[in-house]
This record gives structure tokens, C-alpha cells and sequence, in this order.
């Protein structure tokens, strides 16, 4: 396969074509080029251009293209089509993704969107989905799925999900439900091709099945599925009634967005954003943060402000206070980090008090390490062996106290259920810098005497 | 579902029936344990009861335990399994997964192990797959796939299926082939049981299947797979014969081990640690950022040691140095991170100069807010304008660098194809630490005219 590569050229064809209104000419180049990629060239394209290719295209494709754009275009080109070209989009969707769609519409045009949809049964289970909270299992679930009953045999079974293949797109597993629609097992396609066409499903399914109730976090389904290698799940209501199923390719996105959205908190990014958003935008998300600094900046001038004294005395304390910060910062991080992580992976066992033993351990390890290279490299610039020790001195200790905070805070937080991840990055830099910089005042005036 | 929980009181309920060789309570116990959740259970004991826990088991269980493992347990425990145990659980495994455990195998023992394989055709297949390297399209792929020739008719395409079907542990997609394996195109599982019996493959295949090269980088599969919402993808030889394919739960595992490792790298962790990994692992994967960290304080320590006459007319400028290498360091994590994280999607388009520009206009209108709010705080404090002035006048400064630096060095790597990922965090940090001090320095020298 020769993977699709978006070039400039391509573009700037299109875009002219679309000037020249040479309809047949776009629709045979774009019409063996898949809907990814077809998003991608038209995410490079103004309001007007996208939404004269998405009129033109055949909607079993744009109604694809559409749910790969970027958000902003997606929603300015819903607000150029009408109510029933929006509900022909909506038809060729899934239902998951047509209710994703729906749940960005202006409301006053929800109503008459879902009442131009044609086809009633679909319609139905969209507003079904449009109930649930987003950011839970019903908001990612697609009612699109094979379901057959306990009773019937291999063959009725088989003539049923053809019919009922028509709409899935891919069919995993074929879930077995009682008269009352309660889950009871599924069965799989493998076992389906290899068993008798007389049998019935009662005595060949599998009554194991792992299911997720509706309103389970996302990011539980995902670990779950990843977990025990799920390639689609289920989705229970409170009595345990099939109202859904999970596929691997919406986890896939959760994954994925869940690491960007720690890897953006550690970087001191609040907001989702990339790198092609506005300068506006991009300012949003990381002035906050850069903010929160600031104040804790100012907060190490008014500290250091108070040992004004002993600075005039001993000149060479005052080069260092750099160093003392930056490694109180890098050491708060990292702890942080590995704890994030391991929180995510469900890797933390054990009590916190041991935890954090562990963490002073090792940063006491790291801190004496560092802290004779630091001493010989003072002693020998500065040639005063009392000076080089009270700074060496204090470095311990800011690193097994960084340690401490760097472990305990994340901790702290997720036992408070909140998420631990906006403890990395600027929040613990800045909180460690203050508290390095005091402990290193205060343990160098008592080593010095002053 | 409930959800399996590992308590202590399991693993040493568990401990004690080991104790006391209660052989078939621990098998009646652990029998309805999904595999996944033996191993997490398995990863709690020590090596002598983790691997009579492994010997009691039967094979089909253990084998998947084993995938499960943490690797240095199971390194452990295939130590003490003879060579023809360790066939037995190859034998249960599919390709990739047994591949895998061979390549970790001592090399003295894998010829041996290999002949104990009694399935001959399986062992050839693993033999096949330990020529590519692990860290490609060939070191993910199994062998076990379903394929058909062109030339044969839906019926008997579904008795020969229904033999492969045997092997293979999920069915995605039926590869059609030709006369001499070369990959002509695909078949659905629900086109299949929507066919015709009578209906030959060659009519009723899709001609078009995305497919890697054998040597194509782990990442660039996952980027495929999860653009084009893929389950399942064949992997290709040179000459475009069908040789494996990659399942969406390996790319599941690449996905996170990729965003795991970024992030660690971020965080200054430069191995894959773990947080229950042992204080000497630990101690390897941050010292180095760390020394690298401490390296950098000297250097800002002997820069500041240049400026000592300025200070001691100006003390108040001391006072604000951790302020600016700390917002130095956090504006230049800030930048790289979202320069990291849109090379990792692709979505950085255009050419550097222009992706600079926009970067330095961004941090000149956050430079110019953190500013104003410095200033006034400053003048206030300090009751000197024009000390006031120049330490905002500096930070602005510094705070455009430090956005040029984030954003150009990733950018550099990336172009010399090297991972751009481990210019965040402490690299950044401290490169920022340094010159963000050396700019502050000798803007506050020219406007207080020393």
C-alpha cells in the first residue's frame, strides 16, 4: 500500500477545481481516496470550499469525512447545510457518531434534524443515545450490534444476522439475550462457522461474557478491554439489559487522548490544543500555568528577600539558588511522574507510607550522589570546604523533601478522587522551587552559623 | 461484571494452599480467573511459588499467563521449566507471543526448545518470525491469519475456513491470495455469510486492503491502523507476498508504551521503569537527567559568579533569578510539548520558519502579560521603577528565547531523525535555566547602565 500523502499541490489542485466548479473532475480524483484522508485535504480548505466538497460527495462518504474533521469546520459546515442534508449525513452514520454529531448541533435545529431521518428505527436508537453523559460508557457505546435468543438454533440464528449484519459494520461477537433483552452470553463468529446448523444457541454459547454497566468511565472500559484483549464489549443497563456495545477503535481514541491530556497537564498545558490552533487559543491554555509560576517566582524573591543579610556575607550562596531550584523542580517531576503512571496503570500497591519511604530512599541515593559532585565542584572554585559543604548539605535535603512531595501529592489527590495528573508539571516545579529554595536558606544558615 | 480485584488476603490465601500443596483447591480456585487476573496474582509471589503455580496449571492457561508476566518473573520462571515445558507452553501460544518468549530465552536452550515443539508447522512459523526485528511490522505480526485463494468458490473458501478458523483466535478478515501467496485483496466475514454458496471469491472479494511492509516501523502501523480505523492489517513481504498480520491489540500496546515512554522522557526518566521497579533501577533511569540538571546549575552558578559586582549594587536582581529560569523552563516545555505532541500526530505543517514565528508572537503576548503583572509588583515593592523595568523587560525577553528554544530544537531533531521526544523536560529545562539567567543578566546590565 502506498500510504496517502497530503501535499500542498493537492490541495491548491482542489482548491481550484472547486473555483471552477469542475464537479466530475473532483468527484472521480476523490472518489478512491478514503475518507480519512479526504478529511485530511479538507481540513486544509476554507468554510465555503469544505462545504462545497461536502455537497458534492456522496453522503455514505462525507457523512465519514465529516466525523474525521477537525471540530471548528465540522461545526461551520452543519451550519451551510440544511436540516435535511444534516439528517442525510446522519442516516449513513453510526449511531454513536451520528449522536456525537447531533450533541453539537444549535439545539432549536435537534428536533427538526432528527424528524427528517428517514429511517425511524435508526432515529430512535440516536435519541436513545443522545441520554448519556458523554464521558461514560453510554456515550461511546453504538447500538449497532448482533443479538440473537437463547432458543433459537444455528440456522435461525445465522438467517437472523444476516439481516442484522446489513447495518453493523463489524461484527465481533454475536451477544445472546433472553426474552426480556438480559445478556447472557455471546457466542463467537469461529464458533458459529464451526458448529452444526441443527444445534441450538442454548447449548453452544459462551455464558462468560465481560459486560461494562452504562454509566462506567471511559477510561475503566479501556483498561478493561486492553486488560483482557476485548475487541468489543457490551454495555449493561442497571438490570442488565444489552442497550449497547463498545468497540476497540473508540478505545483506541480514549487512549490517546487521555495520554495527551496528562502529557499536556505535565507540560503545564490546561487545555486541549495543538500546535495549529490560534495564538489566542494556545494563550488560553498555557498562561494559567505560566501564571501559577510567576506567583511562585515572586514568592522565591520575597523568601530571598529575608536572608538579604546573609547574601552580603556569603556572595556564593546567592550563584547557586538556580541549581537548588532546578534540581528541586526536575526531582518533584519525575517522583510525580512515575506516580501518575503508575496510578493510570494501576500499578501503585501497597500503603502510601511505604511508597513514600521508598521515594525518600531513593532520593537520598540520588541527592548523596549528586551532592559530592557538587561538593568537590564548590570546593575546588570556591576554596572554602564549609561554604561547599552547607550547600551540598542542603541539596540533600531538598531532593528527599522534592521526593516527598513529588510522591505525596498525586497520591494525596487521587485518594481525594481527584485526577493526580495536574500534580506534575508547572504545579509541582513551582511548589518545589519555593520550598527548595527556603530549605536551602535556612539548613545554610545553620551550617554557616550566621 | 464484577470486576476481579487483587486483595492481600487472596495472594496470601494463595501463598499458604502453595505452602501447603492444597493441589486441587488452587486449581478449583483459580480455574474461573481470567488469565490476565492469574498473572496479576502470579506477579505478587516469589520465583519457587510463582513457578509451581505455573507447573500446576494446565498449559492453555499458563501460556497466556506467562505474555502477562513482568518480565523479570518470567525470565525466572522459564529458568526453572525444563526445555520441553517450555515447548508444551509455546505450543498453546499463538506465533507472535511465542516468538517473543524464544527471543528471551538463554541462546543455548532455543534449538532445543524449538525441537520439543511437536506441532511442526507452528514451530516453523516462530522459527520465521524471530528473523525480524522485534522493533518493526515483522517483530508484531502472528502468523496466524485465514486465507483463501481467489479461485475458489464461497463453499468451499468456508470448509477450508473452517479449518484455519481452528487456529486463529479471532477471525477479522479473510485474505484473498493468488497461486503464489501475493496478497490480492480481502474478504468480510459478513460479506461471507451475505454471499451466495455458489459464489466464486474472485467476484465477490474487495479488491482493495491495506496492507505494511514487514519492515515498516511499529509506530507508523499504529498511526495506519488507527486513522483508518483498522482491526486487523496484513503485513507484506518485498515482492507483496502475504506473510503475517498485526492485530489492533498489539497496536494497543504500542500506543501506550509510546505515549508512556514520551512522557517519562518529559518527566526526565530515561529508561521504561516502573514505580515498583527497585530503587537501583530507579536511581539508573533518573540520575542522568538528573547530573545533566546539576551540570546546568553550575553552569548558571559560574555565569551569575561573572555578575557579582552588579549584584552587590543590586541585590534586588538576585532576588528574581529563580523567577526567570523558572519561567524560562516552563515556557520552553510548554513549546516543545506541543511541537513533540503534533510530530507525533503529523499534524505540523508548513515550514519552521513559519511554525518559529508564530511561537515567538505567542510568547511575546504572554511574555508582555507575565510582564505587566512583574512590574507592577515589583515597583511597588521595591519603590525602583527602573529596576522594576528592567527585570520585566528581561523576562520578556527571556520568555520569547525560551519559546524559540522549544519550539526550534524539537523541531531540529525531528529533521535529523531523532526522536524529538527527549528534548522535553529536563534537556529543555536546563538549557532554558541558562541562557534564560545569561539574557536576564545583561538586559538588566544595559538598561541600569552598569
Amino acid at each position: 500500500m502506498t500510504p496517502f500523502k497530503l501535499t500542498d499541490e493537492l490541495v491548491a489542485e482542489i482548491e481550484q477545481l472547486i473555483e471552477n466548479q469542475k464537479d466530475t473532475t473532483l468527484e472521480s480524483l476523490l472518489e478512491e481516496v478514503h475518507y480519512a484522508d479526504v478529511a485530511e485535504i479538507i481540513n486544509e480548505l476554507n468554510e465555503d470550499d469544505a462545504t462545497y466538497l461536502i455537497k458534492l460527495l456522496d453522503s455514505d462518504k462525507t457523512s465519514d469525512v465529516l466525523i474525521e474533521l477537525d471540530e471548528d469546520l465540522r461545526e461551520a459546515i452543519l451550519g451551510n447545510l440544511s436540516t435535511k442534508e444534516i439528517a442525510e449525513e446522519l442516516e449513513e452514520l453510526d449511531t454513536d457518531d451520528a449522536a456525537d454529531i447531533i450533541a453539537e448541533l444549535p439545539e432549536e435545529i435537534v428536533q427538526e434534524v432528527i424528524s427528517e431521518i428517514e429511517d425511524k428505527e435508526h432515529a430512535k436508537d440516536i435519541v436513545d443515545l443522545l441520554r448519556y453523559d458523554e464521558d461514560s460508557a453510554g456515550g461511546l457505546m453504538a447500538k449497532e450490534l448482533v443479538k440473537v435468543r437463547d432458543t433459537w438454533n444455528v440456522l435461525a440464528c445465522v438467517k437472523e444476522m444476516r439481516e442484522q449484519a446489513e447495518n453493523v459494520t463489524r461484527v465481533h461477537s454475536i451477544y445472546v439475550v433472553d426474552k426480556d433483552d438480559i445478556l447472557m452470553g455471546r457466542l463467537s463468529l469461529k464458533d458459529l462457522l464451526t458448529a452444526a446448523t441443527t444445534a441450538r444457541i442454548k447449548d453452544v454459547y459462551i455464558p462468560k461474557v465481560d459486560s461494562v454497566h452504562v454509566n462506567e468511565d471511559p477510561e475503566e472500559v479501556a483498561k478493561i478491554m486492553s486488560k483482557y484483549d476485548l475487541e468489543a464489549i457490551p454495555v449493561i443497563d442497571g438490570i442488565g439489559r444489552l442497550v449497547g456495545r463498545i468497540t476497540i477503535d473508540d478505545i483506541v481514541d480514549v487512549i490517546r487522548e487521555e495520554a495527551e491530556k496528562d502529557y499536556q497537564l505535565a507540560a503545564g498545558i490546561s487545555q486541549d490544543v495543538e500546535a495549529d490552533d490560534s495564538i489566542w487559543d494556545l494563550t488560553r491554555a498555557r498562561l494559567p500555568w505560566l501564571i501559577l509560576g510567576l506567583f511562585g517566582g515572586v514568592a522565591a524573591a520575597v523568601i530571598m528577600g529575608n536572608f538579604e543579610e546573609m547574601f552580603r556575607q556569603y556572595t556564593v550562596l546567592f550563584l547557586f539558588t538556580p541549581l537548588i531550584a532546578a534540581m528541586a523542580g526536575n526531582v518533584g517531576v519525575q517522583s510525580s511522574a512515575i506516580i501518575v503512571q503508575g496510578l493510570a496503570n494501576d500499578d501503585i500497591k501497597g500503603s502510601i507510607g511505604n511508597r513514600l519511604v521508598k521515594e525518600m530512599l531513593l532520593a537520598l541515593l540520588n541527592g548523596l550522589i549528586l551532592s559530592a559532585i557538587l561538593l568537590l565542584f564548590t570546593w575546588f572554585w570556591k576554596g572554602d570546604f564549609l561554604t561547599a559543604l552547607a550547600i551540598s548539605t542542603s541539596l540533600i535535603a531538598v531532593i528527599v523533601v522534592a521526593g516527598f512531595i513529588g510522591t505525596f501529592i498525586p497520591l494525596f489527590l487521587d485518594k481525594r478522587g481527584i485526577d493526580p495528573a495536574i500534580a506534575t508539571g508547572p504545579f509541582i516545579t513551582t511548589s518545589n522551587d519555593i520550598f527548595g529554595i527556603l530549605i536551602y536558606f535556612m539548613i545554610a544558615k545553620l551550617i554557616l552559623g550566621i
